[in-house]
């Protein structure tokens, strides 16, 4: 909960609110998650009693938190911001605590995107004559367009992801398992500054080919590449995520093939980011190499996803998206290559579009490092 | 991801498919969550690509994930479930594909508790004739009866947390920040056993009033009450969560008065779990003490949650909840009082009612703690 005016400027609620007004919203309501943090620096964690910023088009924002929240809501950036935190008792209704204060005929409100069934239900059964709408179209257009804090902040974030992937070498090596190395890893991130573990996939051999396995006991054997892809939260919020694949003593030929196309069409797309490239075509300068080398079919996934205050978020770089690259705009470029049952390879780097191009946050090696 | 046939047995869809076809819905549609693992075994981290269990009321279950999860699914507990995995591509509409897929008519269908609105909607959007409504009514009476292999796997976590605290005067001192010991806190809360932090409070001194404080760049002081309540999740899944309160060198007079005070209300709470006790008669009897002494008004939350695969979750331990405990319920018993700008104090154990009364699973002292 660091409260830095900086990252998290009040201006937001305004910017929001005029989002939400402009697409014909009467209110916007916000639950503990991505969205509530940027809009007002607040880190509740997502919990059964309802947390809820109410943006009303016309009208003062305010913000329900149960009661035992207060003072932690109040000593958080909203208590900064100059709206009315709103306590309720153990034994009241939120629900019809929000419903009650949006007064006059409320017809269409937009929830964010992560909100829980349960509180969309709940307000549903508040709210019952207004359409339910996403928020997420509102707030994506600001979320995703970085400020230079906030790209000041990834910088931080790939440093440390960075550090963690420096010490590899102390922890992967043949005959420990891929459990016992993630574990080592998980620890590093803490030390290396994150304030949370978000994911930790370290998948070797065959596993390699899986690209979301995380951790399993097989042991890491002679020879081996391991795809090593870590991420955390930093204690401002900002998130890292950073791919490296690693061999543990000399790797098989057939993978050294691919990875040596891999790394060439990792680098083209990381130095084609500029300003105005679509999103699809960002991807397709990767695809469209590894394709050509025979091995498309094998790269089964997009080639990107926006980072910020979530691991994943717009703009996803993804063939059909043609979303125009902007300053500001900060995604992964990972491309991989699997080949099930055998092994797989991906790098990735986060890279943040800036008007003359990219600038990437993660700059360790993406030669392959043999263990 | 732990395949443990004991912990997660088969026989768990049957039941959940029982309980909704008894609601009248005409399927549950189950994402990534506590809902997701308990009734497959699958830990699927909760992303923007849909991935969800489909369990019709008539026909045969089968779960979609994004192409890219599909081997990560199939070497999951799932993979031996029997039930079909169908991967969608990066490019399809995996909302009409669940919709296709469920045919004829579909009046009614129940969604996890913590979907996420965007995924509510794409269903909403793609089976615009359906009712939807919660699971969770249908799912709490499953996950809150534990089974003895869950019930094992919460003593595990409990042994896990009890380490934790027993190696608190390593870290907690004057001089240092609530930052600082939190975060000794997380890389011991990995280094005894578990795979994820949930979360690390250490509320010192005036913090200490409240209650969900987390960490704070505050110094520790000399006499400083300090609350810290830290939890994580294992391996299996299962949750830990214990409180207790510290004092950093002799702590105020006003503090040990009600301190003992609330350590006869935890203590007089844990001795009185028994099947048929209603979880307001168990919030009543710690109040009641509390009330007595005079800090009514200072125990400003309900006395417990349920824990599992969730750190909240069914039974709440609430004033007005008439549920009458049960043998293999698990949950917290953590009274709480806080006196602001002062200092606070909270025990907390997670305890399991059994068929001769309750069993505590953490056993760290509780006594006062004078470091």
């Amino acid at each position: 909960m660091t409260h830095d005016a900086e990252l998290y400027p009040a201006d937001r609620l305004d910017r929001a609110r005029a989002a939400a007004v402009a697409a014909g919203y009467d209110a916007l309501l916000v639950s503990p998650g991505p969205d509530l943090r940027y809009l007002t620096g607040y880190e509740a964690l997502p919990l059964e009693r309802l947390t809820c910023l109410v943006l009303p088009a016309e009208g003062e924002a305010f913000l329900v938190v149960p009661r035992l929240e207060k003072p932690a809501a109040e000593a958080s950036p909203v208590g900064g911001l100059g709206i009315e935190i709103a306590g309720w008792a153990e034994t009241e209704d939120p629900y019809a605590l929000v419903a009650g204060r949006l007064a006059r005929g409320v017809g269409r409100v937009a929830v964010d995107d992560h909100m829980w069934a349960e509180k969309v239900f709940g307000f549903r059964a508040a709210l019952p004559g207004a359409e339910q709408g996403l928020a997420g179209p509102l707030l994506h257009g600001l979320r995703m367009r970085k400020s230079p804090a906030e790209v000041a902040a990834l910088r931080r974030a790939g440093a440390a992801i960075d550090r963690v992937h420096t010490r590899m070498a102390d922890w992967l090596r043949a005959g420990r398992t891929e459990r016992e190395v993630g574990r080592d890893i998980a620890e590093a991130l803490l030390a290396e500054g994150h304030a949370r573990v978000d994911f930790v996939i370290v998948a070797s051999g065959p596993n390699g080919a899986s690209p979301h396995h995380e951790v399993s006991d097989r042991v890491i054997g002679a020879g081996d590449p391991v795809v090593v892809d870590i991420g955390g939260t930093m204690p401002d919020g900002y998130c890292s995520d950073s791919t490296r694949t690693y061999a543990v003593g000399a790797p098989p030929a057939d993978f050294l093939e691919y990875y040596a196309v891999l790394l060439a069409a990792q680098t083209a797309q990381t130095e084609a980011v500029r300003p105005g490239l679509t999103a699809e075509a960002l991807d397709a300068v990767g695809r469209d190499l590894i394709t050509a080398a025979g091995y498309g079919d094998r790269f089964i996934h997009r080639t990107g996803h926006g980072i910020g205050l979530e691991t994943h978020e717009e703009p996803y770089i993804v063939a059909g998206s043609t979303r125009p690259l902007e300053p500001g705009m900060a995604f992964s470029v990972e491309p991989g290559v699997y080949l099930p049952g055998r092994h797989g390879a991906r790098i990735e780097d986060i890279v943040v579009c800036t008007p003359d191009g990219g600038e990437r946050l993660n700059v360790t090696g993406r030669e392959l490092v043999v263990l």
